[in-house]
């Protein structure tokens, strides 16, 4: 027998639900929906499962079909009320008949704003707000494109409890566990690109592809390889297991390109100090589409969007390993005392086979 | 109404009793005991409180009374064979009429071995080895006393998330929280010695005794001073509120002794490569009755343990911060490859404050 559930359940049961969405939605956000009938019993579920499919709402009044009339829809982010690849939220609502609506974020998305006004003007209850803060953490990708027009980017490293990333005769396979790297891949299909830098493409000639996940989203592999001479022919990136970008100067003609390789392009862009302009690949990225970056190459690298202001979250996998000497997980950044530090808020801890990954995201920016 | 318990539910009891004395009992182990009657119900519980005072099956016998005929005791220690500053507990279980008694470790120790072995002569039920990984965890200071000749060494460090304890410009206060600094004070008082090295003495000034925490047992302050010139008149470590043992090279004569100090001890060590020999200090605080060290020195003292093999347990004090410049955590050590490094389980993550705090213990050694 079905029974009724309080409002936050229904929603934290929503953002579950968007969840599933994660990997695939981007360029649009993860969204969930559940809809109770009259009686605050669940009706109907729904998530935004891929780009240019139906939206969580539609998905979830479909389900509940008449049993949503007189009821509430939750949903993780505010019903859109524009007309894109598919028809607007906010009148698929009204049309059902709903009587009240609960989202957890506003969008500010100015092209999809006003959901929210337009389910008021047709005498529907809406409030916003509820686990906002849950909500706004699982569309962090998104989120961040929207309001800073670039992607969000989590930093990824492997260490040992002493913050090495390598022991001082530059051995580092493996310092983290098969389990841990095998979580990477998780990573890389959640995420929209995947980037390295040339010290890294040099040092270990990644494919970066997602192996081991069925049906996951092949992410974007990105290559900053400055002087375009890092990536050679052969190089496994170049293989069509997933598209590639190489980023090179402005005034390069890289190595790579003395062979043609289907699935690569190369993009010019200016030169910064010690390697390329990390806000004009943003730019590109997010252009493209890209609402997710995961970095994935060195300390240099990380350094470089340390410099730059441009890591929203770190994922460290610390193995339990002292070395005592050995390259640091993190160089440069440009932070020379403790006040400039970049401060973060530990969110998340698990025990991954022997290892800790550690998830930190960057405490509230000035947006 | 009380209702029997299982014997495993007892043990586990008596591994929390036993906690309570961490801190008062070195140079003695802790130990705890649960007595059950013959219905399996508890009559009675004791811990060992402190050295010199009563056993911790004296205490629960004498708690339980005349109910302990025919009833079952659960001791986290194997029940001692020999009268030192107290009778034997062996002697004690068979007159209180004890019918069955489990112990999760052995005793180790030569001159107090062979109480099961009492027991058993004496008609009794003995088993060994429930609960023996948590026991022996719990009695880790004092089992490595007793197995290796030296004290149980814990380093204990703060860093950021990319292993660093200052910033480039030498600045550390404070990389991690008030809660973390404040739980090093517990750490301080579970332990008969803390150690630094003479760089930590000349940049800190550091007290080093235990501060907010009442009753606590003041640790031995350990100050390596190789060349006797870290420590000098008026230092912080040379005040009453704690005893302090300051170790210069044999062929020194210290800043400090121009004057007299009433708590202060000098001992001359031989000198090692960038400093003093460490199993000779380790001899001296063993010979002392230091069954714990807390290493809260630098990178190099740390680093100088390590690569003495004399680190059996790290606790890190993480903090949500980058800073990609600066003193690492850990230098030296002689690790100079991967597969030399120095392997650790983790035991323990705990959110301390904004910070995480960090367990690992020593992978299983050859004793």
């Amino acid at each position: 027998m079905a029974t009724a559930v309080t409002e936050a359940a229904a929603l934290r049961r929503a953002l579950a639900l968007a969840a599933l969405g994660i990997g695939t939605t981007s360029p649009n956000p993860v969204v969930g929906c559940v809809v109770l009938d009259a009686a605050g019993e669940t009706v109907g579920e729904g998530w935004h499962q891929r780009a240019g499919g139906p939206h969580a709402e539609v998905h979830a009044l479909r389900a509940a079909g008449e049993r949503a009339r007189g009821g509430t829809a939750l949903v993780t982010l505010e019903p859109c009320n524009h007309t894109g690849r598919t028809g607007p939220c906010a009148q698929a609502l009204i049309d059902a008949g709903i009587a009240r609506v609960v989202f957890a974020v506003g969008d500010p998305n100015p092209t999809a704003t006003g959901g929210a006004h337009t389910l008021r003007a047709a005498g529907i209850d809406v409030e916003q707000g509820l686990l906002e803060a849950e909500a706004a953490e699982g569309n962090a990708a998104w989120l961040t494109s929207v309001r800073l027009g670039r992607p969000h980017v989590t930093w990824k490293y492997a260490a040992t409890l002493d913050g090495r990333s390598a022991a001082a005769d530059g051995t580092s396979r493996w310092i983290t566990s098969a389990e841990s790297r095998a979580d990477v891949h998780r990573l890389r299909a959640e995420c929209d690109a995947v980037v390295v830098g040339s010290g890294t493409q040099r040092a270990d000639d990644p494919h970066l592809a997602v192996r081991g996940i069925e049906g996951a989203t092949q992410p974007l592999r990105v290559v900053l390889d400055t002087n375009g001479t890092a990536v050679t022919p052969g190089a496994r990136v170049l293989d069509d297991a997933a598209p590639t970008l190489i980023a090179v100067a402005d005034d390069v003609t890289p190595a790579y390109e003395a062979v043609a390789y289907e699935a690569v392009e190369t993009v010019r862009l200016p030169r910064a100090e010690g390697g390329l302009d990390i806000p004009a690949l943003l730019d590109v990225l997010h252009a493209r589409g890209v609402r997710s970056v995961l970095l994935e190459g060195g300390p240099t690298l990380a350094g470089a969007f340390v410099a730059a202001g441009a890591v929203d979250r770190v994922i460290g996998y610390l193995a339990p390993v002292l070395l005592g000497a050995g390259t640091a997980a993190l160089t440069g950044g440009g932070i020379t005392t403790l006040t400039e530090a970049l401060r973060l808020d530990m969110s998340e801890t698990v025990r991954i086979g022997p290892d800790l990954r550690i998830t930190a995201t960057l405490v509230a920016k000035e947006h």
